[in-house]
């Protein structure tokens, strides 16, 4: 046996193996700006399944751990290496298997983006549904290991209602396949929904067979913009409640709204405290199912109402909405001249009838310590994503962001909340997950982890703290 | 240490615990007839969650074997007793805990019948529509551990999509609780997922979360006859691939028209070759999806259309297909005078555009052996159940009845599907399981197993074959 790097380049093409600093150095980390990266010994580019099959025999050979990674645009540290490990770099997996209209699935390779498989699907008439903030760079692969959501689910479902089955490689380097292609199916414990969600701690995914839909009938599109955030938090519990089911009901606030048009100025209200952006894509429906959305929306208080008149303009505010992150890392750039700004994207769930407890809770716990906190996120899951503008250059601000990250998290767990609804753990939530489950759930955990990777090698530290 | 039963009756009030061996025999089988039942040493019949814990705590105090029984409506044995093995009935756990009209979920305990929550669902204007042909007698909790299925789903979905948290008692008494209340939810690994459809083989469910819907709209219902059977599956093929979206698409073969006209009159076409009873729910667009739908019939050969008159006539229609099971077993029981007619019921699930190529397979399969078997099933999943007519009492007709039963199986396999759509493994289908899962698959389930149920107390020998 040599070392790790030369008993990977005794069964891998030399160009897969990357050893160079500067390159390493560029694949340390996901989007998180607060979680820790480690310095991994060498990324692995492989090419196929065999290829990252062979790659995890020579990790598990040599004790090495292994991080898998697709286009790290993940916002809790889950894609971020580990010191000493391998990387190991899914994106040269990036080919669409198949499409297959009568059945409605496709199977791809975990290093497609999001958005190559929803154009490819919308050739065929179909529809692939999740759709995340960074769907048009982040992969499949990633979006599965995260289950991701998106401004979609609130009537599509999130990533792994999609998810039929895949292809695993598990942690000795054995090639797993599990789940179907049929509609339904039973067969055995649900291994394809244990992987979903399990952020490369399980295995690493190397195909996955999705389901698709017959393509969605364009939306109407409307904005309500609010005098107050719990006005509009009311409204969205209105709409919920009252069974209707709007394709987006997004929520955004003054700070995003602020951020998006000094980003890119589209004539956003600057002056209201929150808008709601609500789209209905029932067919000719949709106007009268728009309408009755439209009355709880005045009756919670809105002071204005506007229906974009026409597919384009009804783009333009998704668009707008989609820019919320990029917006808010330019305004917290620019937040701290001199500094180094960044963001804490938090990530909760919480029933739907308490998002006004939410957005108000936020609202009292930025003001007591001062810190700029805004309010972003699908509303109509009860899915919100509170963003901390920190400087990452000063101590001081940093220990305030985690100290209002950690209320968040307090109170979306006190209101019966989960703290992810679709970022998943990573390292930014270990400890808050490990309060939300118990000894009892951590316990499972930690037993179908070791039974899964007994050696510890897969993506460690993520999702479950070290004992 | 007293033996087995005397420690449970030190924690358990003595009415928990059944010794008697008439009432034992009562509880050794579920509907599987094929499969085959041990002799239990007691029934525990806990009335909560703190009873099921520490009946479970003596069983693994002492290495009993804890079977877990609702209804026992199950089809492949998975709640048949073991030797020795403690049977725990929950069907005193029959409590609706609470429906949350606002948050559309309710959360009930695993012995309440299905159709008991579809009815506390309604009053509150609210649906919970997986809908088991069992459903007037199974629990929850059945449905749960084998993620029933049922006519709806070809629209609504399958038991699993609408579980989003449960408690469970483990293995060694442990109590956990997983999931969510939440709409969104990705904290840790989904062990909901895990233990829906584990026929409690990893733990026994105690309470289960469940999503509810808004009620659905009145139904229009519409019969298609056919000549042969292919052209039913045509005309199936057709629609799905189309894109409709029925809420119901079942078909019925001659032999199961023939067997419910004789159990009980209702006027269905007993010449036909097959029938399609199909169904939309989309309101004032209903009629409109129903022509489209019965263009496709028409253009497979439906040799006669019918659309129920009203919702009383659509009902009558939907509850013939209901009395599928019923009514092959009188067949069955009259088919072998003097013996003992029994029915052993398949449950394959192939990709939707091969429903012809399974229902002429299993034509030619029941022709070539001379052996009856109708077919039946949800269509428009490409979930069929071939019910295959045995004379239990005669050893040659069970021979023949498994010769053609693994033929089926063979074939749906081949055809890309799986062994078991919605029924369940439990006894029946272990070896089909492990066919189709193969060793890398069935070693991660061996695994998990083992990581949950270390001392293979829980369910032993069922889903999983012993090594």
């Amino acid at each position: 046996m040599g070392s790790t790097v030369e008993d990977l380049l005794a069964v891998l093409p030399a160009d897969r193996v990357i050893t160079d600093q500067d390159l390493l150095a560029g694949h340390r980390r996901d989007e998180a700006d607060l979680c820790a990266a480690g310095t991994p010994l060498a990324m692995v580019r492989p090419q196929d399944t065999g290829e990252v099959a062979a790659t995890v025999r020579v990790a598990a050979a040599h004790g090495v751990p292994v991080v898998p990674q697709g286009a790290r645009t993940g916002l809790t540290g889950a894609a971020n290496a580990v010191d000493g490990a391998l990387v190991v770099s899914l994106t040269g997996l990036n080919r669409i298997l198949e499409i297959d209209p009568a059945e409605r699935i496709a199977v791809v390779q975990p290093g497609v983006v999001n958005a190559e498989l929803r154009r490819a699907a919308a050739k065929e008439g179909l529809a692939y549904p999740p759709d995340p903030g960074s769907w048009e760079s982040s992969t499949i692969g990633g979006n599965v290991s995260t289950d991701a959501g998106g401004m979609c689910c609130v009537k599509y479902g999130v990533t792994g209602e999609y998810v039929l089955g895949m292809e695993v490689v598990l942690a000795d380097g054995e090639i797993l396949r599990c789940g179907r292609r049929t509609v339904k199916g039973v067969a055995g414990y649900d291994l394809t929904g244990l992987f979903v969600g399990s952020e490369g701690t399980l295995g690493i995914i190397t195909e996955i067979t999705v389901r698709l839909r017959p393509s969605a009938q364009d939306a109407l599109t409307m904005v309500a913009v609010y005098p107050t955030v719990a006005a509009a938090g009311r409204a969205v519990s209105s709409i919920t409640s009252a069974g209707h089911v709007p394709s987006m009901l997004e929520l955004l606030d003054r700070t995003h709204l602020r951020a998006i048009e000094a980003y890119q100025p589209m004539g956003l209200s600057t002056d209201a405290a929150a808008m709601l952006l609500v789209a209905t894509d029932t067919g000719d429906r949709a106007a009268a199912d728009l309408a009755l959305i439209a009355e709880c929306c005045r009756e919670a208080g809105a002071s204005e109402l506007y229906v974009a008149d026409d597919a384009v303009e009804a783009q333009a505010l998704t668009s707008a909405r989609r820019l919320a992150h990029p917006a808010m890392e330019r305004l917290a750039a620019q937040a701290f001249p001199g500094g180094r700004g960044g963001l804490v994207v938090d990530d909760v769930a919480v029933p739907r009838s308490r998002i006004v407890d939410l957005v108000t809770g936020v609202e009292e716990i930025s003001a007591r310590h001062g810190v700029l906190v805004g309010v972003v996120g699908h509303a109509g899951d009860g899915n919100l994503h509170p963003v901390i503008v920190v400087d990452l250059a000063d101590p001081s601000s940093v220990d305030s962001g985690r100290v209002v990250f950690d209320e968040i998290m307090r109170l979306g767990l006190d209101l019966g909340g989960t703290c992810t609804g679709e970022h998943g753990v990573g390292l930014l939530k270990r400890d808050w997950l490990a309060r939300e489950l118990g000894p009892v759930g951590m316990r499972v955990h930690r037993a179908v982890k070791a039974a899964l990777d007994p050696a510890g090698i897969l993506n460690p530290g993520k999702v479950i703290a070290p004992d």
